[in-house]
């Protein structure tokens, strides 16, 4: 069998059957996406993504300076050959600015059918799509914050992808503290900034795939303040571009090197020194001093497009773990050995372990893709809503669920493709095989765009008590009304285990919040991340009775036989959830209850005499 | 700081103060061995872990073909140059036999004394050290089922390093299934064999250390029944050896290819052909068709080392992370910037999360260490046991423990190397920094020598039963006497918390061996895994508080000021264990509890349509 990314029948069940996708054509915004179309859709991006993506993801897992793979020569980088196919045919399909305003080049398309899109591209090769990921990050920075004479210029060319974007953070010296930055800025006079500085860490920060890159860069204006309120956001273009749109001179921006690292070898990670002859000019973007404000807006979608990227390449290895038990054949049967000594060795599927780990991965997989989903369905829901209180639920909903879907489903995503490794046994650390790449091109995503200890800090100290706590109790809301509706259907036995599980979630979220504002804020925020770990697989438990709910009804009323398998697998996979991952989730939340001074008062020196 | 490998303050209290390896040398066999040379041989063997082993691990991390990798050039293998003198250091500190008789040229060590060792060398420099342990295990196979020839000719040139060993079992169609090998032996008529057939993964199948490679082989003799029970084991060397040990002409094996695999670069493995012209000889060694048995001695012994790679690869790990986190300066103290906007960034080893990192690697790197050596200590009981009933109570505790610590010690290695990646954040996803290796690395540790998934069916399926359960009974019997010692100590809250987990885990151990004989055994084995982790986790609590009990006499004595924060980190990190990762493994034994058959009852066809 082919190797697959995303199991499209799943992908098919919650547009249409969880998510009721086209719902939206209703409205006058997505008119144009009824389900026929929205399928089209998503067999194109598919059949890209598995023909054209797929094979240069493998060739492109070389180190830098490989013929194949990422090459800085003349202080120019080239990006690995068998990209600039896939990445001509991206730009070409127009699938860079999927859910954008059709007025600067977006294609008006729903969220969740972006989403859809967007798994089968990340999970078939995530390196590349990462050019055009950032490319789309800068325009959106632009099309929210810029003025009209820098959407003129930068917009359309990066939404089509003739240009490339990046995003300019970090420093040696400022990483997970973006207040720290020391790059400045200081006025020409014309209206433009002279700016100088290096940051490190920049993903796409040049490339062959395109004319020119549009760095949006965080700096201090001479004088500012210190910290991140003194952050100001600027533009600044590889090659100037003139008022015109027409290319000038290169600008003083150099690019210093580039990362050698554990994967995503065929992204090209750089460090790049901004006015190293004094001649680096840029174009303040947004107002001076909030630059962190715009940054945001940019890395919420970053951070969601992350837990997109570890969950993808879980689903990725994954389905190559299924197709694989399938087709290795390894030893007998266990029940059939004990009575036949020469029972027939069988296909590694139905040995029991290799079972486990499969129906594990799956639970997860599925898990993650029905958030990143439900996600992508509360942007529509914001996009279409008429009522500001319905649009401010489904706002609060994408806030809370954001570091949760970030750090979760890269964390998860992770554990997976390690179980994918698992699976292929002594083939899964070969090379030859493609397990290993997806485990060690999914190792950055816990770390980059905030780490996953930072997600945590945001989900605890920012969003549990955002709007005096009402995001979390919407999302409590959701829950319970599932829970509600899956004992409607005869799945009492299961929904009582994720109520009584939602509970004593509510319960921690209370003792969490409050020990957080307390002087004991360092020992509830030693627990943020297992917190975050508990909200997730909460949020898993949720979406996993949502599904069961669905697949159970459709299996007593009158299923196709061939479809009776997949809704059979969604019940069993909910229950497998609910009996084996969320008693752990319990004692997840005991650990938490068990909070006290211990991680804090061991002695530094205790870590090594 | 140096980069370290292994805390040696830990390694000094528990050779001496847990295990008391001293009293030892009370016996005739290890009187050589007091404290003083005990402490002589452990820096002795640090200092050529930091000085020689760890620079040439980093130099050798690179793909086959680069001029410092592995290389295949005209059929023959050639290590990389960077291994060859700390492979000479190696040979010529007699480092590779150190437990073994000292009549063959083996050092008769203590194991718990060459344990200490074993981890620094491992930890250092994984790749390398295959080459040494695996010709000791061939020696191992000689000294204990070799003809008395056979021995003279191979045992001394192996454990002094001229020669090298491998151990050939697996083949493309068999991996986890011995029985489906397909090499055959055909008697000679003048005692040799010939031998013919193709194995793969063989490590250390040739290398230019060495003057002759000497491959234990399994094959079937032409006529021997099908599956295990017609397996024999054979001696087939490199170069052939003369009746006087001089060497011969070469023999017909042929090394086909190198994998290129995820990590461990620097040790080959090999695919190699036997008798692909007919021309291959070798000996039998043991009896015909008791090749398994013979096999077994050494993968038990292989088994226990690949716990210790996967474990000290965690610990070096942590102690990497311990160092990075005292030296990184990032972010202000969370409490004092709530005060204080300026407040100062602080060493990351401040923040919550980071701390709770590092005491989350700290407990299981010590608890996995306190279980080696305590497997280690079992070792020199039975060497010195003159009761057979105290001999087989120790022969017993290797047994059941061997499967957990080879799963558990590289599932939680792993781990452990995933979380000093996240500590590093983007630097730990940089190849200039050691964190990414030992990752590499560590993955393949949960897969060779039987796979982890082996392991858990080998705990539950023969060492659960085994003895009608005594060994599990006197390994209950030993975690239930030092919870009693903590009692008494004054620990009697995290005491009673591991006593609670251990009665529970043996009803779950009833519970599991129970169904594994009923009909429900595919259900049963379904849970073999997530058993074999409960196991690990209560072993892991056990060794905890045996540790805070030794400590914690330690305090209320008149402990030396600065030995203040060693013990009292001990309390806290047995502390942090019981209260935060045993409620976890209590729910992990519900959900074995509430075991269905859920996981054998989800369609095939589920996993992907």
């Amino acid at each position: 069998m082919a190797q697959q990314i995303v199991d499209r029948r799943d992908q098919d069940f919650l547009l249409h059957e969880v998510m009721n996708v086209e719902a939206l054509s209703k409205t006058e915004k997505f008119a144009d996406f009824n389900k026929k179309t929205i399928d089209m859709i998503v067999t194109e991006a598919r059949n890209l993504a598995v023909n054209e993506l797929l094979p240069a993801n493998k060739i492109a897992d070389v180190e830098n300076g490989h013929p194949e793979g990422v090459r800085l020569e003349n202080g120019a980088v080239k990006v690995p050959p068998s990209f600039h196919r896939p990445y001509k045919l991206i730009c070409e399909g127009e699938w860079i600015a999927m859910t954008d305003n059709p007025e600067h080049g977006g294609q008006g398309m729903p969220n969740t059918v972006a989403t859809a899109c967007r798994e089968l591209f990340s999970g078939a090769n995530m390196a590349m799509m990462m050019y055009p990921g950032l490319s789309h990050g800068a325009g959106k920075i632009i099309e929210e914050f810029g003025t009209p004479i820098q959407k003129m210029l930068f917009l359309k060319k990066l939404y089509n992808g003739k240009w490339g974007g990046t995003m300019c953070l970090t420093e040696p010296e400022a990483g997970s503290n973006v207040g720290a930055l020391t790059t400045t800025a200081k006025p020409n006079g014309d209206g433009t900034y002279s700016i100088s500085g290096s940051k490190i860490f920049i993903s796409g920060g040049d490339s062959d795939l395109v004319e020119n890159v549009i760095h949006p860069v965080l700096a201090r204006i001479e004088g500012a303040p210190e910290g991140t309120k003194g952050i100001s956001l600027f533009l600044v273009p590889k090659i100037w571009v003139n008022e015109d749109g027409s290319l000038g001179e290169p600008n003083d921006v150099a690019i210093t090197g580039v990362e050698e690292k554990m994967g995503i070898h065929g992204s090209c990670t750089c460090s790049i020194t901004f006015g190293g002859k004094g001649k680096c000019r840029g174009t303040l973007i947004g107002e001076a001093n909030k630059g962190m404000k715009a940054m945001f807006l940019m890395m919420n979608e970053a951070r969601l497009g992350v837990g997109m990227q570890g969950y993808s390449l879980g689903s990725a290895s994954y389905m190559n773990a299924a197709n694989y038990a399938r087709e290795r054949v390894q030893g007998p049967n266990l029940l059939k050995a004990i009575f036949d000594k020469a029972a027939p060795s069988v296909p590694i599927i139905q040995h029991p372990d290799v079972k486990r780990m499969l129906i594990n991965m799956k639970a997860y997989v599925d898990g993650m893709r029905a958030l990143i989903y439900f996600i992508s369905n509360c942007f529509d829901q914001v996009a279409v809503a008429t009522d500001e209180t319905v649009k401010a639920k489904y706002q609060g909903l994408i806030e809370i669920l954001t570091p949760v879907c970030k750090a979760y489903c890269t964390d998860k995503g992770f554990d997976v493709c390690t179980t994918g490794v698992q699976i292929y046994g002594g083939y899964g650390f070969c090379s030859e095989f493609p397990q290993g790449q997806l485990m060690r091109d999914c190792k950055i995503t816990s770390i980059y765009e905030g780490t996953n200890g930072i997600q945590a800090m945001d989900l605890l100290g920012r969003k549990l008590g955002m709007n005096k706590g009402k995001p979390m109790m919407d999302l409590l809301f959701e829950i319970n009304t599932k829970i509600k509706e899956a004992k409607e259907v005869g799945l009492s036995d299961m929904a009582g285990k994720v109520e009584a599980a939602v509970n004593k979630f509510g319960e921690i979220a209370m003792l969490m919040g409050k020990t957080a504002m307390s002087d004991k804020l360092m020992d509830a925020f030693a627990e943020a991340v297992p917190f975050q770990e508990a909200a997730g697989d909460v949020i898993m438990a949720w979406l996993h009775i949502w599904r069961a709910t669905i697949a159970s009804k459709a299996l007593s009323q009158n299923v196709k036989k061939k479809d009776e398998p997949f809704y059979q697998g969604q019940v069993k996979t909910a229950q497998y959830f609910v009996d084996q991952i969320l008693p752990v989730t319990l004692g997840k939340m005991e650990a938490i209850k068990n909070m006290t001074a211990t991680i804090m008062e061991i002695p530094e020196e205790a870590f090594m005499m």
